[in-house]
């Protein structure tokens, strides 16, 4: 984040904050910490019955919406296929909702194709909304499923949230992208996409490469690169998106066949919100399934541990049926 | 790490992998997934009755002893006080396991002042040792207390792991404070320790201030920082010693207080082993409660959200009865 807003106060309540001394950036969230299940005591957890607040006819259980794409309906009433509100507990004024189906009992793995096409179309069109605020830099559209991923809710759902400056470590990636570019001439993730060995591929479509990426952090990671060269994820076009929400509709039930479901997250890695189309940095969606808890090791030194090889993890994924 | 290290075997099956594009290094270990509750599934944990391998009496369950600290026995017998033992399943050559007390029920928070103070004398001798080795070049001393933080096994200990290299977090945090210190002549921690605002500290001894950092990632992130400049964990002396085993002792007991003994990471934060005292680099502990999940967001973006504000951490911690 730039020094500009260090210490400023960015929602009500949120504020950044910069380390003074590495220049690590967090948020203060405090209106987080009244979400739900903060703190509750993970080994007591008593799952009682609440309704879902993502359910259709409980509309009024989320802020109203922004969005929505409905057979029937008036906003914030039921008939909608996917919807997008704010985030009843947000990090910062930007921070939304997609609920990716009414059916409380689909995830995105299984959903529909054309579903699941849709939801990438509404990630597109807010982005493309957002990007009309000349104040947000940066979003990031994320998913994190399971209990042990972070989520707080079961219901299907990605979040976005949009950021007034581009984070350092993106920052970082971006200024490495660009020099190698610079100096090889090719996009480094186009090279990523066309000439990861046999050993590290999942599976391949006419338009995206699944890999395990050569350094993957966690077991089982997994990038789904586009073999085309775009920086950003919303000038992807409708039958690219169709292409897309296959590949990723298929990655995920590999990772879920062979690794019973677990929890993971999702992130669409793509270029800031106001870059003009850049040649050297490349969009993609990571999914990392949480299987080994982080430890004092990795919050001390930013090196992980993963126990397992990128080539055996993409021996088994792309082995298995999807 | 540095690029010479690239796809080298370290250990005999762990690798350091550096990412191509950011420089982001993973240490890729195939021996760790033989660990007893690796990716076992967490929504059905049956924590069967096993003997425990830190126990007296079953020494012979861990690899043959570095170093012990004893009343009675030779190695690989009952009668010590602390046990160094290989990590049975090493993440790298040199990756030690620090086991505090022979008591099964006792932690480092509640053990007798005199034994914590011994446990933090064992982390300096093993530094000491391993910094005879001149291919080591950076060691972590850190804990995972609780199953939520990482740990595998209940009975108090600590990890020791050593490192060809400088970690690429670490280099970045030697420089940054290296040029802030140049320029203002004084070391940015050393500042920390004196300057940090009332509303920020959680208690202060002789020789020691316990602080909710500026820019804490978690909630209730709490740093023990030396009054004293001095780089190296391993160059206090034993009064030094005895003052921080009692604020080390304090603090994780008021810790323990305000959330109910949570899970937590420990680590403490030392220069690089074979560099000499640097004037600008300080050694501190760090301790994380693990309260919330780290989701989508972090990983894609490197920015953490937390919804504690580092004051509210303060105040509520130096409230707490120790």
């Amino acid at each position: 984040m730039a020094g500009g807003h260090d210490g400023g106060i960015i929602a009500d309540l949120s504020e950044f904050r910069t380390d003074p001394i590495t220049g690590r950036t967090v948020i203060i969230a405090p209106e987080r910490a009244g979400r739900p299940n903060e703190f509750q005591n993970r080994r007591a957890v008593s799952r009682t019955a609440r309704i879902c607040a993502f359910c259709p006819g409980n509309e009024k259980e989320t802020p109203p919406e922004i969005l929505s794409y409905r057979d029937a309906g008036r906003a914030d009433e039921p008939g909608w296929r996917i919807r997008v509100v704010p985030n009843k507990y947000p990090a910062l004024p930007a921070h939304e909702v997609i609920i990716e189906t009414p059916d409380h009992n689909l995830t995105l793995a299984d959903m529909p194709l054309p579903q699941a096409a849709e939801v990438l179309h509404c990630f597109q069109e807010r982005l493309a909304a957002l990007r009309r605020n000349e104040r947000l830099q940066f979003a990031t559209i994320f998913k994190n499923q399971g209990e042990g991923a972070g989520a707080t809710i079961e219901h299907a759902h990605t979040q976005l949230l949009a950021l007034p400056d581009v984070p350092w470590s993106i920052r970082q990636e971006l200024e490495a992208s660009r020099s190698d570019g610079e100096a090889s001439g090719v996009c480094a993730y186009c090279r990523m996409a066309r000439q990861a060995p046999e050993s590290r591929r999942v599976l391949d479509s006419e338009g995206f490469t699944v890999i395990s990426p050569y350094a993957a952090r966690f077991p089982f990671e997994t990038w789904i690169v586009p073999k085309d060269h775009g920086s950003h994820f919303d000038a992807v076009g409708g039958e690219g998106l169709a292409d897309l929400a296959g590949v990723f509709q298929d990655t995920l039930r590999r990772i879920n066949r062979a690794l019973e479901g677990p929890a993971y997250n999702m992130v669409i890695q793509t270029a800031p919100l106001q870059a003009p189309p850049l040649a050297y940095y490349h969009w993609r969606i990571e999914i990392i399934p949480r299987l080994n808890k982080i430890g004092g090791f990795e919050w001390g030194t930013g090196v992980y541990i993963n126990p397992t090889p990128p080539e055996e993890a993409a021996r088994r994924l792309s082995g298995e049926e999807a």
